[in-house]
């Protein structure tokens, strides 16, 4: 992929998190990254959707530093360069303050998987970092988001749990590409919100068995997967 | 009805999944049952509803086996077919994930029939079926979901109650045709709207009474039936 | 007014709770009455709002009795006819099952005058009626609708307070023309939504005091008013 | 800024509250204040929004004597005028009956920091004010409205805090220009959702910590902000 292709790939997701209503105003960004070329492509800070171009878009190196661009980058990029650092397979990180994944992070609590909807994409509870501490916050504080986020996912396969819930904050997502972590993105809100339903239905509400959680997602990723259309492996939907 | 009549009202069924607003991306699925030609036409697994055709759907014989069409079938095709065999009258089976059916499915409880805009429709509470068991989920899953619905039913008649919630996954709906069946799955998702406000004002609200509800179901449904206009016995609506 | 002005006021009401996302499908009805004229002219059954036309509203004496009109008038009729025998100055009825009038409805509960949003049309709380007994339901079920609701209205003035909640059913709503009552109708919604959040919020939520209610309600209603234009003393809304 | 800029400034960002979907028919006024010419821009009472023009508006001193326009103005200027008083920073104040902040007003509880888009705009709590007593209401209700906002302000900044609940009522909002105050009332109504969803999720959600209050509040706001572009100063969103 050019660098002019990873540009448009990353434009295409950040107006992508407009369409599906996961920002107001100019809130969220969406980056992308090309690991074989060392580089970065992230929204500006604070510039509105409508306006934006793919000659707009910021390019670091995995540093974080500025390469290409006259525009600030997204405050947030701190962020965005220690999760590529942290998660080996990943090609795209989104942030939104999207109002149900939001909601969730300020409750502190992980979303459990109560259906075979959020099963489908996320295999398990979608976790809650710790609350960040003062020092943490005084200093470097986006780049250490990013290293609580990674602390929170020791035990956890970032492929497999694409999506994390910055306690007191928003939702960060990822994928394989900058297009998945978009949709990984929309996903999520769908499923905060269902969650968000099911707990004030009945508040002991219970997750799904662990095999019913594995047999959907291991339905549509890995090997054994048989969603879909054949000729079309990349397939995100499901039907 | 032709079979490429039943590939039209089947694709229409569709689109009027989105059109309501039922489906995020190409979540769920609508098929639609020729029980004197013995073949079933159902939605292809993951293709955008924006680029269905009627030449797309996929034709089965009543065992599910394909006859005609080059793209894989829904993966629920197996619930489909449990379904049709279990319930004689009914012609069209639709499947979604809409947000508050679904919610109601994830919290595992029946959705009490609250008032008459439930009773016009579903003559009781919209049942919930148990949880699935890991044998059933291991082997023939999406079959055994149709085989757990039907259990659900051994004593209710599928055509005064036609929608199920599946614990922890979402709801099947099913109607005499499958416009029918889209109809009853957009209102489901407007009796679960009601139902969920319902108990968050009021946790301990009561159903409304077996002769209010039966006055509402009966003034719609049966030789009694005096709404609507008397020349369009099939009106689906009311006013 | 002629008989010509009435039914095109009551299809523009009519056109108004589809336009106000009062009504899912056919769901809803409206009317009006010439009082001089001794006319009542409302919705027929079952027909889809977007094909209505002046004529096909159907033309009925103040006992609810056909006098023009070639559909069956809407199932509801004789809870109209009723209201406008028991609220001498109405002159318009709406009837919707909006999604949050109906949860109240449902619920059984008057909804509490929590704020001035509220006072501005409603001096109090919203009434919620009796649940209607077996021999109510059974035979003259929408007369005895009426009945109940005037029953309900025994102490208040159905113009300071121009809605009701049938219990386990949905708000009727009324005012001087069936413009007003349409209105009414749109204002209960967006009230019984504030409510509905008000009481999710905090379960003992006190309704205002006496005083704003009335200092509210009076600012806009009566003598003493002194909103919105002088040349304009019917401006319904406010600001 | 000339008289004219003012009104034609007011007059959007009147509309701009409709486009946000903060007012329902009139409800809603927003005004503009030229300290240094001592002249306020007002909303004229019960207008229709769509058919107001920059002539509409009304134009009053600092005590809100009207010295130029054929309409009434709005009937909370005084409120607005008392604002203007009261806080000497701000150049644009709006009043919206805009859901879930209303909700919270109706409540009569603050609303509480709890994430990270709350600090960027708001530097703490939301308030409440107390409950306004019979005298209060009685006579000269809508300026008194202003003094007990005032009132509730004694130990706050206005410019950190550009909102209040008015208890029973519903949110004023405020800030330098009115587009700023238009500004405030859109992010204001969605951390008021936020919040809603929140404690409906967990009853007892706790507050984020002071330095990460403070942390995100500074990033955009005084001498240290680092978000956004610096040719940009006054950008209002954030990325």
């Amino acid at each position: 992929m050019s660098l002019k292709a990873l540009r448009e790939e990353v434009l295409e997701a950040n107006l992508e998190l407009v369409r599906r209503g996961l920002v107001l105003f100019t809130f969220g960004n969406a980056s992308g990254c090309d690991r074989a070329r060392e580089r970065i492509a992230i929204k500006p800070s604070g510039v509105p959707y409508d306006r934006l171009t793919p000659a707009d878009l910021v390019i670091t190196d995995l540093d974080g530093n500025i390469v290409d661009g006259k525009l600030r980058p997204s405050s947030d990029l701190p962020t965005h360069v220690a999760l590529y650092r942290a998660f080996d397979g990943i090609g795209g990180v989104v942030h939104t303050h999207s109002r149900y994944a939001t909601a969730w992070a300020q409750s502190g609590l992980d979303i459990p998987c109560f259906g075979t909807t959020h099963a489908d994409y996320f295999r398990g509870s979608i976790p809650s970092t710790r609350v960040m501490r003062p020092n943490e916050i005084e200093s470097k504080y986006e780049w250490n988001t990013g290293t609580v986020i990674a602390e929170r996912f020791e035990n956890l396969d970032p492929l497999a749990m694409p999506a994390v819930l910055v306690s007191g904050h928003a939702p960060f997502c990822w994928g394989a590409s900058v297009t998945e972590a978009a949709h990984n993105a929309a996903i999520l809100e769908e499923l905060a919100h269902m969650a968000y339903l099911t707990v004030t239905i009945r508040a002991d509400a219970a997750a799904i068995s662990e095999a019913l959680r594995d047999k959907h997602f291991l339905r549509k990723h890995g090997p054994g997967a048989y969603y879909g259309q054949p000729a079309d492996e990349s397939e995100l939907d499901r039907g």
